[in-house]
């Protein structure tokens, strides 16, 4: 199997909500307004929402409703950068769950909850190399 | 805030299986034997096994033990390739969820669930383009 992510699915109980945050974020869509499934260009692969009891049953899983075992993160290429993202996502709805600081692994972090309960952490990580397009090299 | 996605980090209750499986489906990490984070680089992006409770801990999210949501899915160039690949990934411990079929949306796909309960679409999807390196682009 080749070492590659091409689309992370991001269940959803109110599309609606969710896709105006992600746009809030400054995200754009191809997506037409009333689409069930709302695709984002996420560099080379894809972020997708759609309704979280098909995507379960899509998925041959049961929802247990809460957070299962997944979390995004957000590099970005400074400290700086991870204090505006995370004033950003907090003013478009997100729940700031940790505030930006130093993290126990030499970086400074936040960690933000999107609307739907998705967790993103935002980033600046001092051993790893962000590409000018945003792309993430480990060291 | 910038539309990518950095790192997707899948919490893990026995991460020296979790790693085994990614590396028996063929991929590739720069981790030592005893390292507690382990790192693929995936693209443009990366993607982290570790441990699930100090996972959960971190991204600020109570843990409700099973799936929460989230579903990712590796595109590939025909449907061969997902034959193989979901072939592949049983023979590395995976559950088939979903045998490789026809789908709703015009596509050819399969549903693997990793060892730790991951979802995983395998999927042929004739109305994006895979670029050479694997990356996807919306039609």
């Amino acid at each position: 199997m080749r070492q590659r992510v091409s689309v992370i699915t991001l269940g959803v109980s109110d599309l609606a909500r969710a896709r105006r945050f992600y746009e809030a974020i400054g995200w754009k869509t191809g997506a037409q307004p009333d689409d069930d499934v709302i695709f984002f260009q996420t560099g080379d692969m894809v972020l997708a929402l759609w309704d979280r009891a098909k995507l379960a049953e899509d998925s041959c899983v049961e929802d247990t409703s809460g957070w299962g075992g997944v979390t995004l993160a957000l590099n970005v290429g400074s400290r700086r950068e991870v204090d505006a993202a995370t004033e950003e996502a907090r003013a478009a709805g997100a729940k700031v769950g940790r505030k930006p600081a130093e993290t126990f692994w030499g970086g400074y972090s936040s960690l933000i909850i999107d609307p739907e309960g998705h967790p993103w952490e935002i980033a600046h990580n001092p051993h790893w190399t962000l590409t000018p397009d945003g792309g993430v090299r480990l060291a």
